[in-house]
């Protein structure tokens, strides 16, 4: 693709944690061009002087002006923000919209602009036709890759899940619960058995799976290492191993970050990538199932990245070939 | 206590974690004095050349040498290998044996002895009265605080349950899975719903709750710390919040290491001590019990101390007011 | 020691990490009683609320009132606290003050009270007869450790240090430096050849070999872990190895929280201690000391107890046998 | 470039970490295309049955058998490891190899083959036309790159460096000190004075300032993270600190890879990237450099591909443009 054909982009709320790595996506996005990185309280300032690893890449500086004249835009700013961003703003008609908050997650819509819920492995038709998105949660993504396949065969009973987290998932502002002498070699849980993704999580079930009403079960943790989440899921289930495979394989065939695992996985596995991977086990009468990935990139901006490259007909990987940490 | 009336002890496979850890607690225990440190493979060295953390404090050596000249021997031996040298030694019958294996956690007897389960917040009277005691699990040991005073007024039904172990939880043996560069900021599961200290569980609640049959899923986590046991439960209950809370406090009344938190807990409130925090929480008809410890003391060697404080008469808490890691 | 005999102490600073751990300490010191533990912010509060470790512990709670019916009175203060502290507060003349900040720790007094320089191993007797004791800095205390006896043979000649810290020296606020996401396997330095206690280590030097003007280049790192402290020093010297440890482990002997170890040491050997542990080795014509210790204990509240045993005519080691993490 | 341009390459010693770090960045090298990877103890098996990360990315498999139909050949085998494979196989003369092995380092040579020291910032020149490259040690580059313009400008004096490293820096082999349990908050050295990397070291300093015979006194430390080194040298220097900047950015002006950063600087800048951050500070008399690189990156694998880069005429970033981890 010839530099004039580029996506244009513009990244709303750049100093945040999730605009941070959609900088750094983009940054190195073969068919992007960024337009500008937005931030008020940053304004005029390099990108490196808050993204201190941006150091050597780039030398372009946070702003406080908006612009039309784009393809896309990502709005990386708090839950609520998105909202109160778009009723304040004027975008033209002609840009997508790809809203990394919860705000228009649940079908809510502005000014007319109505979102498509941005989990490829869902619906990647709906998204390439659509014009805006809402970017599903870290948390959501994780789950629900972890049972879709059981709900769309229709096979899905009440579910029990425990996810950790790393710290990124709580962003960069300062509180107790991110202070490194409480936190590190810690574990505590929050928000149990009611963690705002299950609206999200119950949304993509039913639409599989009409008429599920059986309980998820979810209780969230926070771990002590920066970034990634683990989910292990089980329930009760009549398939055996073998079929519980198949029918995980036969769903995300085709779909270029999900991967099912033969071997036990560890979450270090994705850590820095876009990828997920998956690994059931049967044991008793119960079907469990292990999700990972990196809550700041499949779980956030790189998802993003996905979902722009189905909407603007480029290949779902662009951009998205990333180096492991593994490590 | 007049020196000559102190208890003398023997502590077995000494160079091991556990044994690391029954050899720091009885050197500062007031009523007890240690009369050989066992270790095949280390006789003749000092002990701080395997327990580096030593130095300074004892200028004491393990010995190849057992003795019946002692009143209280510890087996910090491998699982299966207890048995084994109880059949290969001769212990004189005064001396009370407590086993941190778990040999004899099931009923099991060698050589007519027979093994109390050492539970104090279970059966505190029958361990004042064994002539040897069978050490819980370290798992078994938080999972069976957050759910007895559930089985004991007959209230318990199907267990939902997530435990993060710290690594000391695997021994000191080199592994794949206890490798810094694979283990640091990594999380992964392991005998999902199928871990051994589920039977020591179940007999524990059966004997408060006869005929209790429903399910105890367990998912055992690999945390990225050393030390503690984070334990999560979760069942079907009537109870209010506030009648719960009440059952617990008092059952756990007059247990001086089992306390009832109203605040959120976090790992690091117990770690390197002898207690046992619990949370409980009422999410719609959830009850949630969350349980910590650390697991080489309440889980493992701070539970024989109390265990023997019992059996010989002294105040359970002895040797066992320790400074916490907090941080 | 019967009761009526103890020591009667007040904690004034009680909130803080010092303040916390000066609690923990004393709470389990066999010779003392805490009359009061201060905070203004906290007053009412229990103790609990704010250590959340102390649960179970104690149901004591801060008080905002001091009181002068006590022996001892440790300030567990900011750097420029105390010294507003004692100058708006009427303190007792028959009170003993332990200060912990860096208020005094260069000759300053107030109010007619002078402060000696409450290092045990440089001067025991001094302490044992001071009416105020200012506490010296973590690092201060590493570092002097690791050169005190070739100071006090006239041999020190400049000095080449590292000193990696753990994340409690830094406090409980949040600051960008203490927040876990980048923290969290990160390494940085601050204060490089400059930190503000090389003024008290240089006077303890120049007290025992008069007339040293040579340098002591001290980097500062902020390691990735919350407590302890490691530091590396080397200098020119003609000392073999053999003479060397002659002469360290004279100038300790006697000095029962000391130790020179033969074997290579590491950090983890005396976090949640008293101690101190030195490794020498003799490289070309470079003699090289390492020294660790726990920076909140040897290097902050456990040294104020050590000297307040001292001051008190109590075995130096009371209330300070300590069970090491090790893990 | 065309498919049929690409570089071919093989890879020896595919299943260690640089080994694996290779596949990693090759695999999405756009200008390159692997040939093969060698390794006799898991030839069969698929590249992600040792590399878990690799699970999705390719289907490829180890192999035991070398091929000449290559145009460079990695070597990522163990030191000592080079030579005799070099040895014992025939590698036909147009292939060109690039050693990560410490073996050809100081100017070895092996049946005919002569070695440029493969550190782009001190002779890109001469690796452009070379055969045959030696990568440098890990440390030996974040060293290098530290005072590489002082000696250039003739201005080395001796010097006095700290260097902090990962466990990966130790491979995968199961030792104690790369146990989690040891490691994890732990802080320990090694080789204090006397590390390997001096000799590489001193070698190209000597090479940019002959005569230069002051001392290099190195101090290595064990850091309780998985990835990336951190340096701090000081020496006696006359130039102020604007003189100094300049001085370092005219030299790496032209070098993609190595940047002088005007604020402080933390390791997480270029953990999982090429790069390394250059920082300066001047202290009374005193240069201070602090230096920062992913060790397996920039200290292994990451500087083979810019070598190999340099050597095929390719762009010298390409494939190296890596998304930082950063938390």
């Amino acid at each position: 693709m010839a530099n004039d054909k580029r996506i244009r982009v513009g990244i709303v709320g750049g100093a945040g944690y999730t605009g941070g790595e959609m900088i750094r996506l983009l940054l190195n996005h073969p068919d992007v061009s960024i337009s500008f990185v937005h931030s008020r309280s940053n304004a005029g300032n390099p990108l490196y002087a808050v993204h201190a690893d941006l150091l050597g890449e780039t030398e372009r500086s946070f702003t406080a002006e908006l612009s039309n004249d784009i393809d896309v835009m990502f709005l990386c700013l708090g839950h609520g923000e998105s909202k109160k961003f778009l009723e304040a703003n004027d975008v033209a008609p002609h840009v997508k919209i790809i809203d990394l908050s919860q705000d228009f997650r649940l079908g809510e819509s502005v000014k007319g602009r109505e979102f498509v819920y941005g989990l490829p492995e869902l619906q990647r038709e709906q998204i390439k036709q659509a014009g805006n998105v809402a970017n599903p949660g870290c948390f959501a993504t994780a789950i629900q890759l972890g049972i879709l396949p059981l709900a769309k065969a229709g096979l899905l009973t009440e579910v029990h899940t425990t996810g950790i987290t790393g710290s990124t998932g709580a962003g960069q502002s300062l509180q107790a619960t991110s202070h490194f002498t409480w936190r590190a070699n810690n574990i505590s849980t929050y928000k149990v058995l009611n963690h705002q993704h299950l609206k999200e999580i119950r949304r993509s079930l039913v639409q599989l799976q009409p008429g599920f009403e059986a309980g998820i079960n979810f209780v969230p943790v926070r771990g002590d290492f920066p970034r990634g989440i683990w989910v292990t899921s089980y329930l009760q289930s009549d398939l055996t191993l073998e079929a519980a495979v198949q029918l995980y394989k036969d769903y995300y065939a085709g779909h270029p970050f999900t991967h099912v695992s033969e071997k036990q996985i560890d979450l270090k596995q994705v850590v820095n990538t876009n990828k997920v991977l998956l690994q059931l086990e049967k044991v008793g009468d119960k079907l469990v199932i292990h999700s990972i990935e990196d809550n700041l990139v499949k779980g956030a901006s790189g998802q993003a990245v996905q979902n722009m490259n189905l909407m603007c007909g480029l290949d779902e990987t662009a951009g998205l070939k990333l180096k492991s940490i593994v490590f």
